[in-house]
């Protein structure tokens, strides 16, 4: 069962002997904090008024209004999310939920809401932890869950394609490829709580550092249903026939349209797998090791560098820590993973055991830790970035500045970790992890005043104001600084082609005002 | 000296010598043929109307009326376009070349024109093979040369990316490039005479058949000058941030803006270089072995399969050909051969010897042979697409099939060759070079006969009108109907915006009718 609050499954929720274990090792750290549990409240006792919105007869099957379910459809999964949600403050819930079980479904669920002027939020596994699914706005609002379009419709063995329902959950997909061999390989950390079409709106990254790994490069083809009409693109290996249709679509965050189907590339199960982890001392040379790794056309599927905070953090040892991983489904990976190794022995590393697996379990778990210690008044987030190498070392600096301010500034004592998720031959992925005591109640205000922090820092200096997380509301101020105007005059003149009501997602990439 | 009429320079053109040894080799398949040699005519003499347009003072000095100047920038390079050339039929010449020599002369040269109603065709190596730089209309036209350009105005190291404008040919680029041992490694046959802007505006191919060759995936930012201000995408190695600003320009073939700079990724120069050669006496075979070396991770730098006629007229031998080659600037190469190799040797492919090299010099000759047959009546073009490869059977049978008949029905006899120039996970980029003996007068009608027979059969099996050639105006028909409507009215709505006057390069991906 989805938890309506909190990350995932109830039944996968962290047990209460884990949750001790957790507040034990924080508490050496932080022997202060207050580490009271705040258990959260019952939807059905939050005074939560009735939908505002009744749908036509035609439509009153796909529609719920029952109040569990459009409190758990009220946010997405960011830590400030889930603290709302245990305060109870659910300001803005939708007013009916909608789970089309077709696309002709979606299609009449769109000509009413935009008949009616009623805004419409795409939902697919809510994950979201920018904002993007949250009616953050007055007045009605329908959510459009399409969680009922989760099957894999065709699959083309020779080509090692699919066409897939966009409502498909992680886990889902795979097992419906695994009978074939083959694998869409995209393991986002929010797998088994995200959709298809959600990592086509948001652009979603996987888990593997270099080549095939992001959404965008996996997408064949798009079928999306806008306002005005369903848009299907080709499926075409690669095309040169004017800017790419599909990449109009992805990234826009349910705002254009809503995705109903892809034509997803597909790989072979890898047979080969290893990997093996480097220690540096000194976190300048981890850092110029993973570059000229990223560097070597060496495409290692893991290449992620932990701080030495991210390091101990996760296992408990000091200096930096790379950890290579390299996988093959058609020939051996040795060769691979000696020379990456070799570079970073000439910057230093030294390297620990190869083992022949790859690691993913416990980046699965963090969410569920995050919320445990979000109910003992923690503030527990992160946020991401990316920038090209030549600026990192000052990038870095800056953002781990301010960031470390805020949190002396608001919480008095914290810690700031950061990983690599995902490196280019121009520049890495730098992924922030935020650790600190927060107090019961205004959790929600602290984080958003480091946020604020490292947002400016981020976007000041040059960077993303998101590599993976998506814009969504919360990212929509430094989205709109980063953003080249005559885009965004691009963007609103499609916006108003396509969505002529502006129903879909409002508040999201385009603002009445600033975007 | 830039040829008026013809491909690249006037020194480079095939030799006298060359050219007899081309007529021998061809008159001894077509006896028939009359290879009489049809010489350019000087474009003084062609009666070329006097420009229409006075620019302003203040422009005065960039923009030329001269005749030779203006003929040279009617047409771009196709087969049609070289023979209108020797015909003497420059229907439509553009009034002005303006040649700015810095942003802000493109600024002042859009704003005149915006505000004047005179259509800009931005220009860069003038390559286009789609008629994309011909003022095809009627009224006065203004002709946008970027060449002066040219100049890396910074070079990252460490990030391995440079700031460049978008006016510099390929050689120079290079050159530029190579005092700090980097390349962009992009190598379109039309390299020497096109430019980075061309490549961007057009989406262009390289001559490498995977991973990092298309200039796509080599840009790390843009800088485009709009009729309503300059668009400039930070430098950013990965972002998620909304649908990405630069892959709207991309492909844009200058309906949208003038791209003036780029930054763009550089790659280290390779230092390990492997090619081999391998025969296949059954098409088929060759085809599954090339399917699955482009599935095994393995990334060469070449896999051009030729089938049996292109194979011939290569080299002269039976069965078709799989060029294979690797490169690494890091690291050996030879296990990736062995094991492709061995993927094709379980095909039934024999292979042939290694060689340290890889292959390209004939290649880029190419062009100068087809206007030394241009000349003498012969229909030599190519054509090319994409499609995935479960499709490809009945897709290459089909397109074959159509090629074949038009020929027959056009010219009596010819040939038609197929090689892949790029091959994806997914599929193969087949492209096709038809070599027919022509009348003299006719071939421009009789090519375009024979295009419109393989357009119809590429788009209607499902395959893309244009892999890496771009749309142009000669692909618009074939294009409007892969484009999915919902994206054609993002594109009309963008444009409306981004150009409101409509000036730039009319007839291109948007036309007042169908498009």
């Amino acid at each position: 069962m989805r938890s309506w609050w909190g990350w995932g499954t109830v039944e996968d929720a962290v047990t209460d002997a884990e949750a001790a274990d957790l507040v034990t090792r924080v508490r050496a750290v932080l022997p202060e904090h207050d580490f009271t549990d705040h258990a959260p409240p019952a939807p059905e006792d939050l005074g939560i008024a009735p939908s505002r919105v009744t749908p036509p007869a035609s439509l009153a099957a796909l529609c719920s209004d029952d109040v569990v379910d459009r409190a758990a459809h009220a946010h997405g999964k960011a830590f400030r999310d889930v603290v709302r949600n245990l305060l109870g403050r659910l300001d803005h819930v939708p007013d009916l939920v909608a789970r089309p079980a077709s696309e002709q479904d979606v299609v009449d669920v769109l000509d009413w809401c935009a008949g009616a002027g009623i805004p419409v939020i795409p939902f697919g596994g809510g994950s979201s932890v920018v904002g993007g699914v949250e009616p953050r706005f007055d007045g009605p609002a329908v959510t459009m869950d399409l969680s009922r379009l989760d099957q894999v419709l065709e699959l083309d063995r020779t080509s090692r394609a699919a066409r897939v329902q966009a409502g498909v959950f992680g886990p889902h997909l795979e097992d419906q490829l695994r009978p074939h061999d083959l694998t869409l390989r995209h393991f986002p950390q929010s797998f088994a709580f995200s959709t298809l079409g959600g990592w086509l709106a948001t652009r979603a990254g996987g888990h593997f550092a270099t080549l095939y790994t992001h959404i965008d490069d996996l997408t064949e083809s798009l079928r999306v249903v806008t306002p005005i009409g369903v848009s299907e693109s080709r499926r075409l290996p690669g095309s040169g026939a004017g800017p790419s249709p599909d990449r109009l679509f992805l990234g826009s965050e349910g705002t254009l349209g809503v995705i109903t189907e892809a034509w997803v590339r597909l790989q072979d199960r890898p047979k080969w797998q290893l990997t093996a982890s480097v220690t540096f001392q000194d976190y300048a040379d981890a850092v110029a090791a993973t570059r000229a790794i990223a560097q070597a056309g060496l495409y290692p599927t893991n290449c992620r560098l932990l701080d030495p905070t991210e390091a101990f953090l996760n296992a408990g040892g000091t200096g930096s820590v790379l950890i290579l991983g390299f996988e093959s489904a058609d020939h051996p990976v040795a060769a691979s993973l000696d020379r990456a190794l070799e570079i970073a022995a000439d910057h230093g590393g030294v390297a620990g055991e190869r083992k022949e697996r790859t690691w993913r379990s416990s980046f699965l778990r963090m969410p569920y830790q995050r919320d445990a210690l979000a109910r003992r008044s923690m503030i527990v987030e992160t946020f991401e970035t990316a920038c090209t190498w030549d600026r990192f070392d000052a990038f870095h600096g800056a953002v781990m500045a301010a960031a470390q301010d805020a949190i002396k500034r608001v919480c008095g004592v914290g810690l700031v970790s950061c990983r690599f998720t995902h490196v280019y031959p121009d520049g890495p992925a730098p992924y922030y992890g935020v650790y600190a005591p927060g107090r019961w109640g205004s959790t929600v205000e602290q984080w958003d005043e480091i946020k604020a922090a490292v947002s400016e820092a981020i976007v000041g200096n040059g960077g993303t104001i998101t590599h993976h997380h998506a814009v969504g509301r919360d990212h929509q101020p430094g989205y709109e600084r980063q953003r080249p105007e005559v885009f965004a005059e691009a963007l609103r003149a499609t916006k108003a082609a396509l969505d002529p009501a502006g129903i879909l997602n409002p508040g999201v990439l385009l603002t009445p005002n600033g975007g």
